[in-house]
């Protein structure tokens, strides 16, 4: 990988989407890998000016990049879902993303809601499945509108997709001092799914005799990361658990501007796309405000999958450094600012 | 309802419920209205000695009750979900207690895992509906055990389970002084039942021209529990999210030591049952460690549903006050102590 040029698609989509990216290409490049972009306007503006959200040529010529970055995609103008469901959930489907890995890890002088608690009692990292479970989209309604209507909506899990997703968390687990595993779903009510899920935590767990694993109702698991996030290591659970999830794990180390994800194909048939986790902001696009360092940890995210771990290291400690140094004081930069000022420690 | 009987049936059921109903009976007692209790056997006793959960016969005779209070079901010689579903969802469905009602409330002189909030910062109440949904208990499993195998769950709504537990909601934020209710759910994603949720509330919201309502994402939700929990009055959501988000407002109200609920049937065909957020904690379970007041809070629900709305403030006030007791020092009271002295302050 070092001796060639990363082919990298951008995807700046809507809102702050925009902004962010362009401070974590702006850090990338500092970097010094060569690396070469295409920049796709996927987003709510094509969606206007031609109906198109992902069409199957773009969708395609992707599949030719070593990795994707994207920014948020979502506007007030597009009707809800559909960006969400045609661009966004569309990628990780057909780029088959079965790893949603999002880390959820209390930095050096990061604010956090919670009240004394330190960054060694946040460093968790939630592998949240990506391909399947209530994301899958199936369900119906019928007699819509009418006072007899009904609505379905069914997750479907399959062997196939929950083992190569726990396969994966166990992998995780075992590269971590703590070697913990926890599933999270909701067995004694989602039966049918959770038995499936707990089974293969079980009979895959046999393999990895070093790794500790334990279970935790989604319900629990919600409450233990406001009170005890400490007792978390790798987290293994189903996509909408883990959107739940990692939203709460956002809030606790410091905010949703602080937290990336890469939606990662281990088996490396197609890219994998890197995101900050949250979304476009429509109501402060385009004022500097967003903060870029989600997106800059996604960039580092990135750099590791490529297996260019010693700058991905320097990214992540670059961000580090500027967040201690926010703490002492800088606040009130513009998403310019920070990405500049992290640019510069990664440069330097 | 004063002049006559308060019939109450009383399922204790596993570990600590035994223990947190002992005090909440007592403080009932104290409050001064009649009450006439039947206590059933249900839970894993029974479950062992006779294979029955719940007898259509016992369920039927519980129908004859004004009220139940329940302790908590569960128990690790149980298989799991076994009395979660056969007996306390069982319950819950068959008495049609479409509406499960959890205040999250910060009391006074009770710490929170939140730094810098303080009570008036946290006053919400969740209104889950109870009866359907991903609860629903529909799926299924093909090709069991094989590296084909797919499992099913379904979540099922209807715009009569919907639109009442709406109706409910709206009345609740109408008799608040904020008068704002939220609905949460994933829309962006659960298609088919978030339009059903959106537009139920879109259209009844109609009626409630003095409430003002909006929307929230399941994921960002629980974001704002833990960043901005202010942000919430009423809220109205599903099941399975009701199930999540009221564990986080255990979490950040205090512990899931002071968390009450209603599963509440306000058609009353049938009688409503109160019972702690809590479960049966089988680890504490028989050496008095339990906390009692998520229970007397439920009493309180209790007597508030059955009109005995200053017997209702009494006890509220009374665990208010020993709150702020605890606050300053009575810390390491057995179950029985803390039960004793919230007694005495409603006798007192
Ligand atoms: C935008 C939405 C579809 C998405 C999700 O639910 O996965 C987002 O919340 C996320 O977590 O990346
Ligand atoms: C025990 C379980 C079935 C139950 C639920 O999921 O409703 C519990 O978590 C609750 O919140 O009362």
């Amino acid at each position: 990988m070092d001796s060639r040029n990363i082919r990298l698609a951008v995807i700046p989509g809507d809102g702050i989407g925009v902004e962010v990216v362009a401070e974590g290409l702006k850090v990338l490049e500092a970097v010094g890998t060569k690396v070469e972009t295409t920049t796709y306007d996927l987003g709510a503006k094509r969606y206007h000016e031609t109906g198109e959200t992902l069409p199957d040529v773009v969708l395609e010529e992707l599949r030719g990049y070593d990795a994707i970055l994207l920014g948020a995609v979502g506007d007030p103008s597009v009707p809800p879902g559909v960006l969400e469901r045609d661009l966004l959930l569309k990628l990780r489907f057909r780029l088959d993303h079965y790893v949603n890995l999002r880390p959820v890890k209390l930095f050096p002088g990061v604010e956090t809601p919670l009240g004394g608690v330190r960054p060694e009692d946040i460093d968790m990292i939630v592998v949240r499945e990506g391909t399947e479970g209530p994301y899958a989209g199936a369900g119906g309604v019928m007699r819509h509108g009418t006072p007899h209507e009904i609505a379905t909506q069914e997750s479907l899990n399959t062997a196939f997709g929950v083992e190569r997703v726990v396969r994966y968390a166990f992998d995780k687990a075992l590269s971590r001092p703590r070697r913990r595993l926890t599933l999270v779903h909701k067995t004694n009510v989602l039966t049918y799914a959770g038995d499936l899920w707990a089974r293969t935590v079980e009979r895959v767990g046999r393999e990895y005799p070093d790794v500790q694993t334990d279970y935790c109702h989604v319900d629990a698991a919600s409450m233990f990361f406001v009170n005890q996030p400490g007792r978390f290591d790798v987290i293994v659970t189903d996509n909408l658990f883990g959107d739940i999830l990692t939203d709460i794990g956002a809030a606790i180390a410091g905010g949703i501007g602080l937290a990336a994800s890469g939606n990662v194909n281990p088996d490396r048939t197609a890219p994998s796309m890197f995101e900050p986790v949250h979304g476009s902001a429509p109501d402060i696009a385009g004022q500097g405000k967003a903060d870029p360092t989600a997106t800059i940890l996604s960039v580092a995210m990135l750099l590791d999958h490529l297996g260019l771990d010693s700058e991905a290291a320097r990214v992540e400690q670059a961000v580090a450094d500027d967040l201690v140094e926010r703490a002492t004081g800088r606040a009130g930069r513009t998403t310019r600012e920070i990405g500049d000022d992290i640019t510069a420690r990664v440069a330097g």
